[in-house]
């Protein structure tokens, strides 16, 4: 493992215990048995470093994509999905509010999603792309708006991350979250039964 | 104004200028007018001042509630909860994210929220108390599952209003997306028309 390797874990874990507003780039020094002089030959700054941990070091979007590649039919891939970002968001949560804590880390995050057209919007893109190729086969309803359904869907299972950090999440558990959030919104997606005639009285 | 509300107003500034991880009690006291000692004849610790500040200086969620009361139909009413939500997750995010960064402030902030029975999953029951009562009226479909919906459109504001300050949120503006999270939740909420006879072949 390289050097930079070995600063990212340390951070990380520093990160962890102290959280965002309290670590010391000498901390991070400390646990990577480094030098503050040897970490800055590898990171310009403090935000530098913090937002390096953020993208090399957080859950990624890989299990929410693999869920998107399922396969499976409609309410099985979308809960699959809600079950994927349930547990990514629950994981990178505390990280990635940490950031709201300090301008200057925000700030550098901020810029380099910019230039990477990267950010947290992709996971919605990538559930409304795939609403849309359900609805182009005919699986989801033609009029429905996929772009929305996404944000209710991811919405809901970010909220539920949020607010089983702080208070109460309101369901029995990660499995039934996903389930009713799903049911509740395919009854919303799935094709309408073709019309049918009024009955002759 | 007593000196309590002096030393909130001015952490309430300095917090926001900062970043909770660059907050001083010495910075606050500088801009309150005071010294250190006698911000902590009003408060334990920075912990105590910092939740002292989000309990009394964030936004409430009274907007919101008079959505919920207002009277109107159903999707003015829900589209008036969802643009009250989003101005209220908006402008509280920043504060509301950056506890994560200090354990401390944010242990103290659960154990305030744990004993008061108060928390952010409080918006989220009293949607669902509305739109149960709506159900009751025979305005929302029997079947449906309202604590679910209250998530996804609860949800869907509060993940609209982080994308909004990190990256991309995708809709046009906030009009635009409250009335779309609306419209695509409420084409499972509204009544299903009455079943209707197969036609005679």
């Amino acid at each position: 493992m390289g050097t930079r390797d070995v600063i990212l874990d340390a951070a990380a874990e520093v990160m962890a215990e102290q959280g965002l507003a309290n670590v010391t780039t000498r901390q991070i020094a400390k646990a990577a048995g480094l030098t503050e002089a040897a970490l800055y030959k590898h990171f310009a700054s403090k935000a530098d470093l913090m937002v390096a941990v953020m993208r090399e070091r957080s859950p990624g979007f890989s299990p929410l994509a693999e869920a998107l590649r399922g396969g499976g039919d409609l309410v099985g891939s979308l809960t699959a999905v809600a079950r994927a970002a349930i547990d990514l968001y629950r994981a990178g949560f505390p990280m990635f509010a940490s950031v709201f804590a300090d301008p200057a880390t925000l700030a550098a995050h901020k810029e380099e999603l910019r230039q990477e057209g990267a950010g947290p919007h992709k996971a919605n893109e990538a559930l409304a792309a795939y609403l849309r190729a359900e609805q182009e086969a005919g699986r989801v309803r033609a009029g429905a708006d996929v772009r929305a359904a996404a944000g209710l869907l991811l919405g809901a299972c970010f909220q539920y991350a949020f607010l089983g950090h702080m208070s109460r999440a309101g369901f029995a558990d990660d499995e039934e979250a996903a389930a009713s959030f799903v049911r509740t919104l395919l009854e919303t997606l799935t094709p309408t039964p073709p019309p049918c005639h009024e009955p002759s009285a």
